[in-house]
């Protein structure tokens, strides 16, 4: 773990942080293959979006990555976090007027395969209509964390979450795409959710188109599976009670995505 | 500012603190008065109502009520901040089976009367409806960060807040109460919105009535005040285009809540 308030190297985060507070910061976290991090320009595009829209100051970006490569030399594969604070503030929610981010990079191992194919639990914690924050991987939530606790008591693999109105928006940490006739397709996250640098990979590459799901479109789906940047396409064998046979287009798509990315395998792990 | 682990002190937050990544804990402000916390058991009811909620480990009371004490030692007044996160954990929402909370205590002076009242604006930020965190003071604060943000570019000294439906929430950090056929009406917090210290006593004291609210109920009110625990009955002059005159109902509201703790003022400061 290494952490930063501007571009200087501290050894602990300041105790009035405001995303400690708050959760007024953005995080990303990246698939590590052999100490290089191949969708960092992606990583960091949409960190950029999100620091716009929110507010917030970056790090230098040249740093940033240099930290990240020094943290990483060693060249195995893994997992890296990085998250971006408004950094320190006073009592209260008024933003100051010239943050210096406080931002923290970690490296972790990589998650443990799912040979077998996940089972999904229907959430009955729904993800809040808001489209200031839709899109955005900012640190609120709370939502995800009543989720998944829904979805390890309900003994899941992972949970699906659906919006106020009732549609289905994404797993609690990966994006959720669903093979009707023949296309693969995937919710917007103009209202809720997070705009998934896989799921952004895989809507172009597979030719997807996002529209919105209800819950008996995903479980009379010909095929589901899940993505994140971390994992890359996990496939779905049971939503709810509904048990779903291995198919051949989420074989394609992973072949697809290892060209992509080259720490997703091509075959089903 | 004294942070602590448990039941132990620390110099800093653990890096891989919860709240700090998802904004998973809970805080509390309250007003001092001489070194005393009059409201302090209201304070921690609403927080172990939280804790509940979320599945959040409290501190133990007799401590954390200690500890509060021994930082106002010196008789003085002003604002006591406590925030409870769900403390360390691993990369991902879901949480550690058996969480030591990491809080912290600190200090703030008391903030500055509105002697002339405030000048309210209407903020495009909306507050989502998400039932399962309404009422709480949790973590999860860029709604509020990015309304404030908003009445401080408007010049004004609050903002009002409606939510996804339109309906009348409250101010950024304080609830609303408007007088209206010499009954006063709050916002009810079901949807979302916090559950105010200070709004509860003044629900029982002023005999006033959950009501939900339309922006044109709040500018044809007879008078509007704000309030929350920190600074009591903050007299309103102004919403949008609509001004308030200086009105007796709000200066009765006042002097009942003085005879329910002693570092509100009696007069309009």
């Amino acid at each position: 773990m290494r952490i930063f308030v501007g571009a200087r190297r501290v050894d602990a985060v300041p105790p009035d942080d405001r995303s400690l507070a708050y959760g007024d910061g953005l995080f990303e976290t990246m698939r590590v293959h052999r100490g290089d991090i191949p969708w960092w320009d992606a990583h960091w595009a949409r960190l950029a979006d999100g620091a716009a829209r929110l507010g917030l100051a970056l790090p230098d970006a040249p740093q940033a990555r240099a930290e990240s490569q020094a943290l990483l030399a060693g060249g195995d594969d893994g997992v890296l976090k990085l998250l971006v604070t408004r950094g320190s503030g006073g009592r209260g929610y008024a933003p100051p007027d010239a943050p210096t981010p406080t931002w923290l990079l970690s490296r972790h191992p990589s998650p443990a395969a799912a040979p077998g194919g996940l089972h999904l639990h229907w959430c009955e914690t729904r993800l809040a209509e808001q489209p200031l924050l839709a899109g955005l991987k900012h640190c609120n939530r709370l939502e995800q964390v009543l989720a998944r606790r829904e979805a390890v008591a309900a003994g899941a693999d992972e949970g699906l979450m659906r919006d106020i109105a009732g549609d289905v928006v994404s797993a609690t940490s990966a994006n959720l795409f669903v093979l009707q006739g023949g296309t693969w397709h995937t919710p917007p996250v103009d209202r809720c959710g997070v705009a998934g640098v896989c799921r952004a990979h895989l809507l172009a590459a597979l030719q997807a188109r996002e529209a919105r799901l209800a819950p008996d479109d995903v479980e009379r789906a010909d095929a589901v599976f899940l993505c994140n940047a971390v994992r890359g396409i996990l496939a779905v064998v049971g939503v709810g009670a509904r048990a779903f046979a291995p198919h051949p287009a989420v074989d394609d798509a992973r072949r697809i995505l290892a060209r992509l990315h080259p720490a997703f395998p091509t075959e089903t792990p």
